[in-house]
């Protein structure tokens, strides 16, 4: 018999898929990583792991994904005692327990799990996700945005991504189905689209006026794709901004959403960074709290916000919790949505137990409360530091511009490269930034993602670099990246 | 604007796909749990919840799908520990937890712990799972086969479906692929190939000779198959059976592999019942154990094994912990799964804990051995009681047909329905065994899944019963079900 399976008999979208802040550079960076382990000394950025030099014990320095607690961000005391609670329910009944755990974490254990069906946190729930805990997330959603929100709206899901690719197996029927997608984008999108077979409808976001939405390019790629078959289904924004950091403004929210009703689209709004803003002078607008102040019910717009426990200052990725909110759906459609929420069963109850507490945190007067404002405010405020230390370091450099990061966790800044070096990338057969990318990777043992993996505007050149080493990393990080990139204008300087 | 969002217009496959064991009697299921709670004694089945009928507060009994701790199984205590421990590293450096939890979980969460980088169980892992943890899981696998196993080849997952989802992804390009699914099939398998858009290739078990698999039948249906220009990629095989109950014979399972190496079939090997065993005279053997038993290396056959942390006697449902171990795939294949599993970042910690957990279990010698074997033995061993007790009282009844539940969780009676029964059905637009699972659960508050949901002989009806309920409310189940029969046969009977 021929080979049942090669790589030429498997799906094509599989083979067309692509995810930069997991692919060739991480895989070999985990290449270098290996051989450290193996042959200690043998790359040349192992002095920095000796003072004053102090990076991670791996030596290898992860900025390519937005992973906190991977670079040593502790978690929120009070969330973890909720879970171990929940986990091990027989504590509550032990009389150590009260001096093991705060008064709240214990009072709330108990109530999270008087909601679960037989306190069981090992059974299958309900495939939306236990109503308890939908209940406290609608309650934290009306909180926040000072509208409604109703419990049978939330599909908690182990984390975005499988939100994201449930909205796109339901929405995307052929290669003739759109959507919009800003570029640059987090490429789960352009991941699932290709998964599922649908086009991405590219719109630009304009780094010159600090990665701005203009209501006009959008209307003109959306008419560009339309004339040309395409029905563009749904846009997406991702607010603040993945990997460009910008936060909305409130007009420019508002226009977005008369785009959306005008023209028939769903909204898909990715607000998993709602927590994380670091200037005065911007705040995070939910879209549904936006479209509710000018108005719109339900029935003028299908909009879905997507929110993760594994962003925000809590950064709890390995905890795999989120949810969808899902209005303006049709009762017919919102049942298709849950039969495929069914088939995977449901999310994993530690995730689910989290989205509700990352909604619904402690509050003034409980015993928890000034401990976990200190963790929050402690991790918010040096991420706002963290992010203009870095800001101020690329914008020092060479042929390298820097937009704030307002919110999110990374900086994207455009590298003007050398002509020679965009020549060496392709001999190397490789897009110039993954050049550049690699061999900051090569020299310093920094992962950064290239902007290519993003989507940028033709003939420009990014890297993407989360903001997330440790405080005291970053003089290091930026003595290190300032080296690198010398000597590599040195080397390629036309 | 036309309504962007409609039935009409989503992905036909989204449509398409069917997921019985959640689906239309168990949504009816959960509004007469509603209405039980807002008008208490609105149904029948109201004096169940009376002594001697004392089913849950619910007043609903869910025996539609194998959740055992929804239906009041504990979880393993060791187990429950070590997740504490883990979710709250803090409590390890406390003297009192000296006295909260055994030395074993302590040791163990602290061995887990030292292998999690920056022991952050809360950051994204590798895509694949923890290292640390696939190295525990391929050492369990290691002992229970007595032939090796490879960390590289595990792909810790949340629960099975999603494994069984990627897998599916992959191998179905279009319609004219096909995966040789058993009759009675898991409709997990139907709905991820609908999702898919491939073609599912049944075979049917046998009943009459306790769900056997016959290679001829196996045979046949591939050629048929293939006649008709389907390229079949794949042949799933579930072992123990789900919905049927049957534990493979090893002669059987040599003559399945054989068959997958001469066709160059995939072998796709649903083994998350490999601890649910109720017979002396039968056991679990992997067919990977099989397949290296035959001499059959890693380039014979590809071949992937599915396990979780659902099932056997830890019932972690809400966990989603799970693997698939995946040998005989070319590295570039592989590369492509590491990608897919890429995109959606990692499984949960917590379920990668577990999973390492229930494959290496406590030991003669452990502190908490004693516990757990008393645990694990009081879970299977009331299990098979309940199967025994309910295929009797099934085989008791008039018109009904039950083998024997050697493993796995369920019951799949065959009922022979009277002619006037199937009427009544068809003028209510049902299938017959609907129908009498509607009836049946109108009437007792009891939650069965129809057999047309798994497939079954055409003309033939069955439905599925877990053997889940609590022990002790087992005679009020079968006191209840017998008066429903009888009084459904008495109404009917031709």
């Amino acid at each position: 018999m021929a080979p049942s399976i090669a790589v030429e008999n498997l799906n094509p979208k599989v083979l067309k898929c692509e995810y930069a802040v997991r692919g060739e550079i991480v895989i070999h960076a985990q290449r270098l990583q290996q051989q450290l382990q193996n042959q200690p000394g043998s790359l040349p950025f192992d002095e920095l792991c000796r003072p004053p030099f102090l990076f991670l014990p791996s030596q290898i320095l992860y900025c390519n994904i937005g992973n906190p607690q991977s670079l040593g961000q502790q978690p929120v005391t009070f969330f973890r005692e909720v879970l171990a609670l929940c986990d091990h329910p027989c504590l509550l009944e032990k009389e150590e327990t009260k001096s093991l755990f705060s008064a709240d974490a214990i009072s709330r254990a108990k109530q999270i799990l008087a909601t679960i069906p037989g306190r069981a946190t090992g059974a299958y729930s309900h495939s939306q996700g236990i109503k308890g805990l939908r209940d406290a997330i609608a309650a934290g959603i009306s909180t926040r945005d000072g509208f409604p929100a109703n419990a049978d709206d939330i599909f908690i899901t182990d984390g975005a991504s499988p939100g994201v690719h449930m909205m796109m197996q339901l929405l995307i029927r052929n290669e003739k189905d759109g959507i919009l997608c800003p570029i640059p984008q987090y490429p789960l999108y352009s991941a699932s689209i290709a998964l599922h077979g649908g086009a991405l409808v590219p719109y630009y976001l304009d780094e010159k006026t600090g990665w701005g939405l203009e209501i006009s390019d959008l209307k003109k790629q959306l008419e560009d794709a339309r004339s040309k078959g395409i029905d563009v289904r749904a846009l997406v924004v991702i607010n603040p901004g993945n990997p460009t950091g910008q936060v909305l403004a409130e007009d420019n929210q508002c226009d977005i959403v008369k785009f959306c009703k005008n023209e028939g689209l769903i909204l898909l709004a990715d607000e998993v960074y709602q927590e994380n803003i670091y200037v005065d002078n911007k705040k995070f607008n939910s879209f549904k709290k936006i479209a509710r102040s000018m108005g719109y019910g339900e029935d003028d717009l299908p909009l879905v916000s997507f929110q993760s426990v594994s962003k925000g200052y809590y950064g709890e990725c390995g905890k795999r919790g989120g949810y969808m909110e899902i209005t303006g759906f049709s009762a017919p459609v919102r049942e298709q949505i849950y039969k495929v929420a069914s088939v995977n069963l449901c999310s994993n109850i530690t995730g689910q137990i989290l989205a509700s507490l990352v909604m619904n945190p402690p509050k003034v007067g409980d015993e928890s409360y000034a401990s976990y404002k200190a963790e929050k405010d402690g991790i918010l405020q040096s991420l706002a530091r963290r992010a203009k230390a870095l800001e101020d370091a690329f914008n020092n450099l060479e042929g390298i511009s820097c937009n704030k990061a307002e919110g999110a966790m990374y900086l994207f800044p455009q590298i003007r490269l050398p002509q020679k070096a965009i020549e060496a990338a392709k001999a190397a057969n490789k897009a110039p930034d993954a050049f550049y990318a690699l061999r900051l990777l090569e020299s310093t043992g920094i992962v950064v993602v290239p902007g290519s993996g993003f989507g940028q505007v033709p003939g420009t050149w990014h890297i993407r670099c989360t903001i997330l080493p440790q405080e005291e990393k970053i003089p290091a990080v930026i003595t290190r990246f300032k080296a690198f990139h010398e000597a590599f204008m040195a080397e390629y300087r036309d």
